[in-house]
Formats: structure tokens, sequence, C-alpha cells
């Protein structure tokens, strides 16, 4: 994903974190001190009273704007709440100097880095790799478990803060950069893995009430985390909401443009959990709740994260019921992926191989249906097909696994639009976050009843919305007071598991839907 | 100078550093993050909108509060510049925890630290010791030029550090305390002592146009600069006006109570310069010149610093011409202090022994009269009554000098007096700080027309006013608006050596002054 490793001088940006500088020269009538001088100027550029010099920069600010005659390049950043503002470096305004950034998605399973110019915002180079922290866990439950062991947090903190370090170093040598020159980090996970990052304890957010320790972490040194970049580099953290709505949610709400929008739009990440925020310019209503797992490919014996040899997309033909598959790198197949799930849901419905409720159907599966350990097992490839040696099946437990996770997206998304007098079919604009965004189909989302049945062409998928609005932060000053009135407007909404909810969920059991009318779409098909 | 070092726990104070704090509990409808829950709960407390926790207190916070059922004591501090609040500590509100703050006066010749309770104000112990840069060089001329050898700006910044480090454990220990208790550090000094302590080249505040590094310094951990307190302890730093008008001037403004007074008041400080600051509520006028030498005894061979045998208090019987002579401790007279050779000259000229430009006059002089070295010397004190077996005597040279101090004095006096307006009679009051305040007899620099001729009851010593003054800060927070107020509000009059100037000190080179009518004190005499 190497992006080219040039540097481009075209494009400075105008609200970036380096900016230009020409003082005053001092005068027996106007004797301010130098770091004053310089405090006063940037004072009235950003319209604040709060701007700090770091101390170890004092030391060499006098001789410095000596030398340059009073004009400099600042790096600058400002706290998340407040117009409190930092410079942490001047240069000479004359010099080819190079000025760089750093986006983090720090997630559960992946992480991916992205090295940016904040200058002129030109993406150099970006790498994913796995997180260290799997060798501890998979899951975060474990992991958080591991922390309450003698040095758990610190081995944990201390597995992410190396493998930074290695991948921001390889990364910067892979463009003849020095990782001395990375002046600022802007870093988006969910609240675990921030906690994690910044060494402190995840305790209390796996037990009721759910409170994680801290909702929107102070901008810091990178030395502090003991994070290898400029001296005076610092670490933004995205703000969590809580400890089940992490900052990568609110990078991925930044970069969608929600709160810039008059009619409301939705914003669904799935992962572990289903994220799910509905808003507008106004106002932003957050939920998350258990959706995830049988759509990230994780319920199905066969299902498995997106990579070379598993199943991507699959159709069936609704006359003859050939299957029709195509796999990632065109290999012979060995799993299957969660947006490919959904079409195989959808297309066995079509098609008449499962019913209203999800339930295989003999007559119409005909020799596919397999038994396997006593239960009934649809093939989907034979093992003569496949690039295991064994067959790719799924169970009738699969698909009620399946049938429940969409069941709850439903309920959820209609809880989340109710909760300000909408229905699901009102939203304008639906956005899908991650790799689940960029490769489920959302005709086959819509035909199971998992998502709304709008146009397709209101459906958009965001990529990696969390790497995205992170690499946004890095080149924008404006950004930070946008990341601070998302979290302003965002209500959070908690699930309340009651009598309404387990009716609508079981409303949305069925395929599409108890009510089918919600699902013109498929009267038509 | 110990007063005793007993704990009392009888007044805290609202206004102090230590805040106790009740917490609304966590629940699910409220799961506000730990840290930000505090935060919310300062803010209200503080009507602001900036507070910070140190990540290392993160670490903590969450068993902490829970332990305490989400009471706690808090320590805290607010930067100098900008209501933004930083939290050092929580501790057990139900324990019987020790604060500790330590006020430092840091002189170029001497410092003075004293060891404060933060919460009950009261004054655990005092100490002052010398300056260790004094084996560098006794002024600060000769360390700034040591500043620009290699490695001389970092062995000054170490002595002082050191010897801090020293003495603060030392007066913490002698009252059986620990180091680790004290929270907050208030120092005040010269723009000089201060650029050393934070370990910043003072290069360009001897060269035109005099700037110094910083006017503002920021409030740092005290580890920053290598000081041994509690690990996330703070300094604050008094702010300075310029290169010569530092943050000891400005704590002496703020305990001398001069922009609390609706009428002009005065603030006179005679150390190597002569500092004054003229103000009241609304406006501050400050400037400093060069009057100081000869008033600290620093000029007239036999001058020297109060210390035992030196002469403190001197009169002359004006008919018999007796001398009578007052040392400390009692003991024979080695020396004499500036504000003895005041007296001095007061009482040679009410005597008729000087002119009234000061010339020694042979007729009244009589034997007093002898010649050392080729010139004409005034014996004090006889070689068989001296505490050093030679005679104590002072030249014509010396005696020139000092009118020329007090004609700079006045002179500054006046010139300060006049830009806003006034003539120095029409102050109410005159504050005098420092040692020369305590010491000086205001009847005789009146007599020698170096202070104006007012009613002696307006004359009023402040003692050492910047140790009072970054002792205030150790238990108000309030106290820091009133810092950045006289920051704020005052002008800084550049002196300027032109010709309205020379013919005011002209003038003031008699004694008192050739407007006779100006001191009418001494028509009555």
């Amino acid at each position: 994903m190497n992006s080219g490793c040039k540097k481009n001088e075209s494009s400075r940006i105008s609200d970036g974190w380096v900016r230009k500088v020409q003082l005053s020269l001092p005068s027996l009538q106007d004797n301010t001190a130098d770091a004053d001088r310089l405090i006063h100027h940037l004072r009235k550029q950003f319209e604040t009273n709060h701007v700090e010099i770091d101390l170890e920069l004092l030391r060499t600010l006098p001789s410095q704007l000596r030398q340059w005659h009073y004009a400099a390049n600042c790096v600058v950043i400002r706290k998340l709440d407040g117009d409190h503002w930092y410079v942490l470096d001047i240069s000479d305004p004359n010099a080819d100097k190079l000025y760089l950034g750093v986006a983090i998605d720090l997630g559960t399973s992946r992480i991916m880095i992205r090295l940016l110019d904040l200058t002129t915002s030109e993406l150099y180079h970006e790498t994913a790799f796995d997180n260290p922290q799997l060798s501890v866990g998979p899951d975060i439950l474990t992991r958080i478990h591991t922390c309450e062991q003698p040095d758990g947090l610190e081995k944990l903190h201390h597995m992410i803060i190396s493998t930074l370090n290695h991948e921001i170093q390889a990364v910067c040598r892979s463009c003849g950069f020095d990782s001395r020159d990375v002046y600022l980090i802007a870093l988006a996970g969910n609240t675990s893995m921030t906690h994690l990052f910044m060494g402190l304890p995840p305790r209390w957010m796996i037990r009721e009430p759910y409170i994680p320790v801290i909702n929107s972490p102070p901008v810091k040194k990178a030395s502090v985390y003991g994070l290898g970049i400029h001296p005076l580099g610092r670490v933004l953290i995205f703000p969590n909401i809580g400890s089940y709505f992490g900052g990568d949610l609110v990078s991925g709400i930044l970069y969608s443009g929600i709160t810039s929008r008059s009619d409301p739009a939705i914003l669904v990440d799935v992962g572990t959990n289903a994220e799910v925020v509905l808003g507008n310019e106004n106002w932003l209503v957050a939920c998350a709740g258990a959706a995830g797992p049988a759509l990230e490919g994780g319920v199905a014996q066969i299902g498995m994260m997106a990579g070379p040899g598993v199943i991507d997309r699959l159709s069936i033909d609704p006359v003859t019921r050939e299957f029709s598959i195509q796999t990632m790198g065109g290999l012979r197949p060995i799993g299957i992926c969660g947006s490919a799930m959904i079409d195989l849901a959808a297309n066995l419905f079509l098609a008449g191989m499962i019913d209203f409720r999800g339930r295989l159907i003999p007559e119409t599966c005909g020799k596919r249906l397999v038994t396997k350990a006593g239960l009934a097992h649809l093939e989907i490839v034979s093992a003569k097909a496949s690039g295991s040696g064994e067959s790719l099946t799924i169970s009738q437990t699969d698909i009620d696994s399946l049938i429940r996770s969409k069941a709850a997206m439903f309920t959820i998304l209609e809880t989340v639009t109710e909760s300000v007098g909408m229905t699901p079919e009102e939203l304008q604009r639906f956005y899908v976050a991650g790799s689940f965004g960029v490769y489920i189909d959302p005709v086959s989302a819509v035909t199971i009843g998992m998502l709304p049945d709008l146009p397709t062409d209101r459906f958009q998928p965001l990529g990696n919305s969390s790497l995205e609005g992170a690499s946004h932060v890095l080149t924008s000053c404006q950004s930070l007071l946008a990341i601070q009135d998302i979290k302003d407007k965002i209500t959070y909404l908690e699930l309340n598991v009651n009598q309404v909810f387990m009716n609508r969920f079981s409303a949305a059991k069925f395929l599409p839907h108890t009510d089918r009318s919600r699902f013109p779409r498929l009267k038509r098909s």
C-alpha cells in the first residue's frame, strides 16, 4: 500500500500545524522577551489567550530567532478540549525541512499506520500489521483479564508501544526519512485499545456500570508513552464516548462529515459490536450492541476474515440453484467472509432453499444437504473443489446465528432512528464503515432484512474511516474543534433490552421481516 | 528562624490548592469516565473549561476513587496566564495527610526558603543561605559571561538546583517531614537568577536591547528542573517585566497590596539597582535604575552587608559632635551597613561636618580628619575601639559616591511620580522593601534628600517582600490572578538619561536638595 515516497512541496495547508511567522524586532521601546514575543504573535494568529512553549525549546529559541531575523516556521498543536496551543519546534523558514505526521488506527486485531506530510498532506506510506497483543488473546476480554495479573498491564502496554516504535521507524526508513521528523501522531482506537496504549487500567470497563479511566485523553508528548519520534512530538488520542463507543468511531464520524449535513445520516460500523451513529449538524445519537460476530465471519465454522482464498462474493441462480463463487485472489476456496455469508443467506432465500424463518428446505437444497456430526449442513463447496481438501459447509446453527445477528442489527437501527422520531426507511444517507462496508452488497443485506430497504445509491462504503479521520487531524487544526463538537453533541443511547426491544428483535428474525411491506424491493424481485 | 515544626490542623484555607471533592457515583445512566467525572466536578468548582489530570495519576485514579467512595482531597495548581488547572494528586479525604509548599526568594547573593503548610498556611521553617553561584562571581554580569563558556550555563544551573535540593531536603527533615510531600514551589527572583534556575541562556539580557528569553515562565513539574519534591509537584516562577525588573519585584508588589489601593502608593526596593513601582488599583508604573551600590554598603571601603559587628545605627550630637554607634550583636565595630551610612551622612550634615555639597569641613571635623593613602578620610571608629584593630574611616570619595546614589534615587522617584503627574511629596504610602527597608531610618534618608519629605508614618518597611509574596502564592489560588493583574497593568518606564533627567540629578546632588523648600522638615530641625 506504498503510495510513493516522494516529497511534494506544491501545496501547503493554511489550516495545518506548521505556521510561518515573522515577528517584530525587539528594541529598547519593545523589550518583550523572545518567548513572549512569539507567544503574543501566535495568540493573535490563533485568537487565543493560551500559547505555551516547551522549556527544551526555550533554550535554543533566542539564538535561533536572531539567526533567522525573527522569522520562523513553527510546529504547533492545540489541546482537544480548549483553545490552548503549544509550540513544539521552530525552524529556519528558508530551509527545506520535513514535517511528518503518523495516523494510527489501533484495531484489536489489525493496526494500520499512515505516514503523511503535515504541510502538504501528501501520503508517503501506509502499512498494516497484526496487533501484537493477539498473542495474549484474540479478544479484548482476555487482554483485560491479563491486565489484572501482576505486570499484565505493563506487558500489554509495552507490546503495543514497541511494535508501534518498530513500525513507525520502518515506515520512515522505507521513505528515507528520520522518525525524529515526526511531530504529531493521531491515534484512533476503541476505548480498550487506547487505554492499553496509554498504560491505563481497563479493569472497570468490563464491570457494571462499565466506566473507562478517561474519555478525553490529554494531548501528551510521545515520549511520555515511550514512542520515539521528535523529542517534543505529541500524540493526539481520539476521545471515546464510553467503554463501548471508542475514539475509532469518533474518528469515523469526523471523516463521514455527518455533522456538516442538514438532513440526518447514519454511520454503521460492524466489528465485534455493531456501532451506530445517527445525526446531522445539530445532534448525534450513538449506540452500540452485540450484532457483529456472525457478520464478521466469526460464527460459522468456515467463517473467516477477508484473505486469499476466502469467498467474498456468492450468488445462486434462483432457477437452476447453481452456485457461483468468487474468491480473493481467485484461489480455491478455503472459507467464507462475512459479506459473502450475507450474500449466501440472501441467495438461499431468493432461491427458496431456506424459508422465511431461515430453515433449510430439504426439497430445494437437494443433494447439497448433508449430515455432519449428526447435524444438517448445506454444502457450499465440495471437497474436490475446495482449497483445503474438505468440503465447505454451513449448518442450520450457522444460519440461525446469522439471522440473529441481522435481526439485532436491524433492531438497533430501528431503535436508534425511533429515538429521534424517524424510521430507518427515512435515512437519506447510509454510511458503512470498515472492510465490512467495502465488501458488503447492500442488495443482499436488504434482502435478508439486515439493512433497511433504501435505494442502493444511498448506501456508501467509507473504508477505514477511523484511519481516515486520524489522517485528517494531521493536516487540520480545525478538525480538533470538529472532534470536540462531535463529543459535545453526541448522546449515547444505552440499549435497553426491554420488552419493546425484544418484540422488535423477534419481528426482525424473519426474512426479511415479519412486516414484508417494509421491504418493497423484495416484492419487485 | 525556625518558627516551630508542629502541624496545626485548625484552619483550612478555602482559597487554597487542596480541595475536598465528593463526586456523584457512576451508573449505567451516568457512565462518564472516572477522570472526566473528576474534571467536570472541578470545572464547575473553578468555573473553568480546562482541567487536566497527569497521566501518572490516571493509572491509580480509578481504584483510589472507588476505595474512597468517590470522595477525595485533590491537590491542584493553575497556570499563571489562563484559567487552566491541573490535578497533581488525589488522596484519602479521611487520612491525615500533609501537603507542603516551599517559597523561595532567589537572590543573587542570598537565598531564603520557607516551608509552609498548603492547607493551613502554617509556617514550619525558614532558612537563608548563600547563593552557591557566588563562587563563580559575586555579580550577575560575571555569571552571565560564565554562561557563554562551554557548559557554563549547565554548571550554574546545576549549582543552584543541587543547593536548592539539599536545602529543601534539610528543611523538610528538620521538621520530620518528607520532601515528597512538597507539592508546590513558588519561586521569586530577579530575571537573571530565574533564567539560570530554568537553565535558559541569559546572553541577550545584557546586550542592547536587553531581551530575556521569557517573561512569563509556564508552571512546570519540579522534576523538569531536577528538583526532588513530589513527583508531580510543580514550580511556579514569578513572571518578570524585563531583564532589569524581575519576578522578585512582582512578588513584592503582590505582597504590598498596592494594586488594592485607591490612592497611589510607591514601593522601593534597593539592591544592586533601585527598583521603584508606583501605582494603585488601576495602574502601575515601574522603573529601575542604578542607584544602589552605595546604599547597600557596597561602595565605601568599610561598607558591609548587615552582620555581627556591623554598624547599623549611628548618630552624632549636633552640639558636641560626639559619635554614638550601635553594632549588630553589640560587638566591636568592623564595618558599616548601608542604612548606617545614610545615618552618618545625615548626622554629619546636621552637625555641620559636611556642607550642602557633601564636602568634609576641616574646622568641624577636627581631629577626626585624617589622611590615608594621601586622601582625606573621616575617622568613624578609632583603631583602639574597632573590632579589626584598624580604624574605620570613610573618604571624601565614599561620601561623594553616597550622594550620587541618593541623588539618583530621588531623581528616579521624581521621574516616576512626574510620569503620572504627581510629585514625590504627594505619596500617601511609601513601602520600602528588603533589609534596607527594615534598617533604614526614614528621618535620615529624608535629611539627606534621598527620600521625599513625607510624614514618618507614611514610610512602611516591607521586609523580604519577595519571600512574602511567594509564601502568599502557596496558600491562595486567587493570588495568581493578582500576579497576572500586576503583569497586565504594569507599564515599564525606560529611564531616559536625557537633559531633563540630568538637570534633576544635578539639583538632587545637594543636601538635601537645591530646592530646600521641598524638605520643610529640615527647616524645623
